[in-house]
């Protein structure tokens, strides 16, 4: 695709738009912030011409045309908190940021829902609900950062996706801005609906390639009041993973959430944050959370699980039931990436899911990769959901361009063995561009062109985020 | 579109395909079956030309390569327990039955998941799986005769997707023939899956317009083994309805169901039953549904229940909490469309959704159109999900073209309350060609547009069940 150069012709209509304060030009070092996302790598980044920051959907629809107009490519932006990519400029033209479209509009308690704008960090509206009893249960790992906007367009995970599933579940609504400049809206303050194609859901997780959200309508419900932790030793993958459909099965419980770490994650965390946990013989460890709004409850569920984990070959069981134990558990989940951030900045975060059942045969299959590369790669993440963080680590005595090469043979022997096991390359961090080389191994072409089929029949002149997802000529 | 007919070289061709014995042609009497679905209207019918019942996906992909060819319509069918006319082929053609179709090819226990043809009857699912102690909780109330291609072509709804969502949450891969020809496989026994647009869920809903079925995976969960039914009698629509979320905040209890009968539906219902109840001075009933693994917490969920009824207005609350009493309770929701029958066999079986919250005036305005045509409306569903089965009676004394010319006067000035209320025209029975006139009276043109480029974009030569939710030039 060829696009054209921004003018400060067209710079002045982007400010007639917006007004002056809510454009960036010509300003390297202020851009610099909008030129990438989380993802570690540099030449991953790329910079905006300009970067707009509109405050209502009318805005953003004129803009959105004026781009048409153009043939300037527009590339929606919330917190920058993404993994993949997918909220950088990599062909340039305007980042349009949503940060400043940050207001909860309404608390719906009669349905049961929030209207908010896409640039409310996350975890604002549980902090606004919870007075009402409510709860929002869409839950990523950067719940306090990310914004909802970014959510919807990625179908955000995270740990609780077991128990709560993933966002879409919980988007009923939105107000969004076609790639031709349309507002429409899909959706609404409906518990059913089946009225045509649901294009809803098809936004969901559409990586800022096929609207531009203004409005989200998102789902409610009780807050749990009560809830208890459970970290398990095991003395082998299999171990760990075998026990997950049996507390699903046998148990008749499903956990908030089923966290894996290999040894590997939780060595290097434990160590890192001095643990006294004798960790020291494990191979895998678990931390099995529940909720709900009865105490007496959760403790029944809490040894119900104890025991089942027992009977099936852990080593030990430790339950955190109060704030200071819960903290102690989560706090070796959370911190592995910042433990492994010092054995090297160099890491390549991956996102793989497989099913549940072959967890323990794609752990097998990764320790012969790290023989074979002699790469460590820790591995942790949402074990309940099949959704493993593979994250290989740069040996700190490599060169750069060893690391990437060796990189660029690891990775795709890994996807192909992800697909093998009828898994896929990624469950929660999305395509954008750090993974487009890699969808082919996943998908068959007729399932890539009918995606590229929908993004052309939306976006006719490839203005929304192109580059993303795959390329189209 | 113009089509081609079917000759009977084409006829020879399709035999080569499926069999001779699993072809109908040239037999109006055997093809009379496939003309219609359970709309009762005569003039949503329309025969086939000729009725298939491939038994594999290779089959199905060489039929519609086939079609494509000749430029031949094809409308998929199950169980044609449908409401809306989506299996009826309203352009001849071919009718492609899946109904050999019909193995549960596996159980995985493992992953909490089946794997099902699309002929498989959808309570067929819970029969199999109840012996490990598992459930498939997806619930149309045609359960017992419905198709699971059928449910996933049309998401369906039901009873419980208060508790437990629609068809669409349990819904994890597809196998399916694309209007091309090609089988394509999306999703699969992952249950976080980001790996480019969610077409999984495209499919789901799209009424047989953009591929055929040809293998299901749903998600299993472990089998509630307690409920309770709860009775309530109320003074008005209004008290009824303004329990709903009171139950789900202060009570933070979400039932599996909560149905709604207005006076009309019940006193009907239990007239036809010669039903015992002092249903005489109610004006609402709600019949809610409580399930879990714990008699002890269901018993004190009714409890909770029964005391916000009672304070919020109730007349009286009954709990059936055995085979017996909950049978009881229930035919008479179940009754309701069979008692109306013997009034008129004339009746235009509604699917509308509002807000839960609009309900009350929603039932307000039925009633001034109650009065203003003169026609009956009794009005039952689901009101956890604001999901109502309005439904205008011919009056006995009418002739049928009164009641048509009214039916065609109502139905869009209550499709336009429906609208103004933030609802749509269909909550679980699908658009089909019976609802396609009133589509554009919710959605925007631009909506529309959007997904008839979608049609165009997957089935260029509008192959697949034409003239289904909009028509095509």
């Amino acid at each position: 695709m060829k696009y054209n150069s921004i003018t400060p012709q067209i710079v002045d209509e982007l400010k007639q738009i917006v007004g002056e304060r809510n454009v960036i030009y010509d300003d390297i070092e202020a851009m610099e912030a909008y030129s990438h996302d989380e993802v570690a790598e540099k030449h991953y980044a790329h910079m905006p011409d300009v970067v707009l920051k509109p405050t209502s959907a009318e805005q953003i629809s004129k803009i959105v045309k004026l781009a048409n107009k153009y043939k300037i490519p527009v590339t929606p932006r919330g917190a920058g908190s993404g993994l993949s990519g997918g909220a950088v400029p990599i062909c340039g033209g305007i980042v349009l940021s949503v940060e400043k479209m940050n207001k909860i509009l309404e608390i719906d308690t009669q349905n049961l829902m929030a209207v908010v704008e896409p640039g409310v960090v996350t975890n604002e509206i549980n902090n606004v609900v919870k007075e009402y009893g409510l709860y929002y249960a869409g839950y990523p790992m950067s719940v306090e950062t990310c914004y909802v906007g970014g959510n919807v367009a990625e179908n955000a995970g995270g740990g609780k996706a077991i128990k709560y599933g993933v966002t879409a579940r919980y988007i009923m609504g939105l107000e969004m801005v076609t790639p031709e400049g349309d507002i429409i809206t899909l959706g609404g303050k409906r518990v059913k609906d089946v009225t045509g194609y649901n294009l809803l859901h098809l936004m969901v997780g559409s990586e800022g390639t096929l609207g531009i959200f203004t409005k989200i309508i998102v789902k409610l419900q009780p807050m749990p009041v009560a809830t208890a932790d459970l970290l398990v030793l095991f003395n082998s993958v299999k171990e760990a993973i075998d026990i997950v459909p049996i507390i699903m099965t046998n148990g008749k419980i499903i956990p908030t959430s089923i966290e894996f770490m290999d040894e590997l994650s939780f060595k290097t965390s434990c160590e890192y944050l001095n643990e006294k946990l004798p960790y020291q013989s494990a191979k895998a460890m678990l931390l099995i959370e529940l909720d709900g709004d009865n105490m007496d409850i959760i403790e029944s569920q809490y040894e119900t699980i104890g025991e089942l984990c027992m009977q099936n070959g852990a080593i030990e069981v430790y339950v955190a039931d109060n704030a200071t134990t819960i903290e102690r558990v989560w706090r070796i989940r959370r911190n592995v990436a910042e433990a492994w951030k010092l054995v090297s900045p160099h890491q390549s975060l991956e996102d793989i899911v497989v099913p549940i059942s072959e967890i323990p045969t794609f752990m097998d299959r990764l320790a012969e990769l790290q023989t074979k590369y002699n790469v460590s790669i820790p591995c942790y993440g949402h074990a309940g959901d099949g959704n493993l963080h593979v994250t290989p680590v740069k040996d700190p005595e490599w060169s750069l361009d060893k690391w990437y090469d060796t990189l660029n043979k690891l990775l795709p022997e890994m996807y192909k063995i992800v697909a093998n096991l009828g898994g896929t390359i990624s469950g929660e961090h999305g395509i954008g561009h750090k993974r487009k080389p890699y969808m082919p191994l996943v998908l068959k072409d007729t399932e890539i062109e009918l995606m590229k089929r929908i993004k052309k029949a939306f976006d006719p002149n490839m203005i929304l985020n192109p580059g993303k997802l795959f390329d189209i000529d």
